[in-house]
């Protein structure tokens, strides 16, 4: 068996280390439109071989972990895309992309998102254990061929991963509000302290809570603005019910209603027993 | 040499841990209005005895770490105060205390605010590291006694703590920013997702982004309604430069300037150089 990696960032690139941990495959090919990600993936050994976009469709499963934007104009490049060919998308938000797969490959194709991930990013970024113990989003499967799907489970449990089933569109609301919503957060939050005139002295100040409060607002730019713009609706919705628990919390301080305050942050730390 | 600590949650009691290894004290005495607390620090060994608050002036230091609208009125008990006894504040907002501390003792208390901390609370969150390697903020020190200010240095010194002196108004602008906004933003996030009507389900899927976003909104609530109250001002500010933030990133998506969003959450990465 062969396995094709396009995109050799941060997921593409932890993906080649851990397929390789499985012995499933004899060859992991792997291609990213950077030259120099092709490179640094060859040299940390993330892939075992870097070729033409247009080789990457001879293996028997193919991974796309590249910018939302590029999915589907990569899969419109496969002309030769046997029954058996697995495409497995590992994007962030679901489903634009699948209302937009070529039907003459969607039998082949499964959606899929890693809850995993870290705030760097490119090829150095990769970890052999990025997807151990942690879950994986399947979407839309019943529009998938029951070989693909099978294949998908196999080499996902093989990794370490733990399976989750929902269609794209109820995925795509409830990582806009886990996943998309913190990020926009934390984006802002980074950029309230940088207008600051004097961000160098406050940030000398920082303790725990806001490193983990800025960290995701280090991710990178290039792939987060696809999120956004795929799943914009969601997000903005997600952002609209954020906004109402902020200004509550924020009016209860104008109005020193300091019991009402408290209980409201009560409310919050009830999250713990949902975690 | 006899310590108090007044407060024995999470900062009294690693205090109490801390003051030990260095051995500055023959005695540390506590005092919790939480008749279990006392009994808890006891069996943690967090102090060697505890005593009745009235028994803590007789101490060579005395640290308060209770909630800070209960700064004031405890100083206020004291009625037998040494010229040679340092009281220590260690709260997380000072201009408000600072200005109403009786005169008779102002040369004895030093505002500090250790730049740490967890989500935890209570004698059983107490931790010997806490403070090791953190920041301490000193304010206002030129209000207080030399021989004062020279004995809270050595001892914060001594348990591994980083000095940095500020005015208390600056701080608590400052600290509104760091630390104040990000709990607020935290508390927020919490309630938006715990608004919904299957929470248990979205938070089923969450990742590495959430969990840090949402840690610390399982902070104490009595902690920091009082801080929210004594730096009411500084946290609205600190909010509405947030929210300005957060609407241009919203204004951004809904007007599809993609390529701004991009460059906005780029600016956002440049934190990382400050850090």
């Amino acid at each position: 068996m062969q396995a094709g990696i396009i995109g050799l960032g941060l997921i593409g690139g932890s993906m080649g280390l851990a397929l390789q941990e499985t012995k499933m495959f004899k060859t992991i090919l792997g291609y990213d439109i950077n030259p120099l990600h092709n490179q640094q993936a060859l040299s940390l050994g993330l892939v075992d071989e870097c070729v033409e976009l247009k080789n990457i469709q001879e293996c028997d499963v193919i991974f796309l972990a590249i910018p939302l934007d590029g999915i589907i104009p990569t899969l419109e490049t496969f002309d030769n895309i046997s029954p058996y060919t697995t495409i497995i998308d590992l994007g962030g938000a679901k489903e634009k992309i699948a209302s937009s797969i070529p039907s003459r490959m969607r039998k082949n194709f499964i959606g899929a998102h890693p809850m995993s991930g870290t705030e760097f990013f490119g090829p150095k970024a990769a970890l052999k254990d990025l997807f151990k113990n942690k879950i994986i989003i399947l979407t839309d499967i019943e529009d998938s061929g029951e070989f693909q799907v099978a294949y998908a489970k196999e080499i996902f449990v093989s990794i370490g991963m733990r399976i989750i089933k929902m269609g794209s569109k109820e995925h795509d609301w409830h990582i806009a509000l886990i996943s998309h919503l913190p990020h926009i957060i934390s984006y802002a939050l980074a950029n309230a302290v940088l207008s600051q005139e004097n961000p160098q002295t406050i940030l000398a100040l920082i303790g725990g809570g806001f490193k983990d409060m800025s960290r995701i607002s280090k991710s990178s730019p290039i792939m987060w603005k696809d999120i956004f713009k795929q799943n914009k609706e969601n997000v903005l919705k997600s952002l609209d019910i954020f906004e109402k628990e902020i200004l509550l919390g924020k009016k209860l301080m104008e109005e020193e209603k300091w019991e009402d305050l408290k209980a409201w942050m009560a409310k919050a730390n009830t999250l713990q027993n949902f975690m």
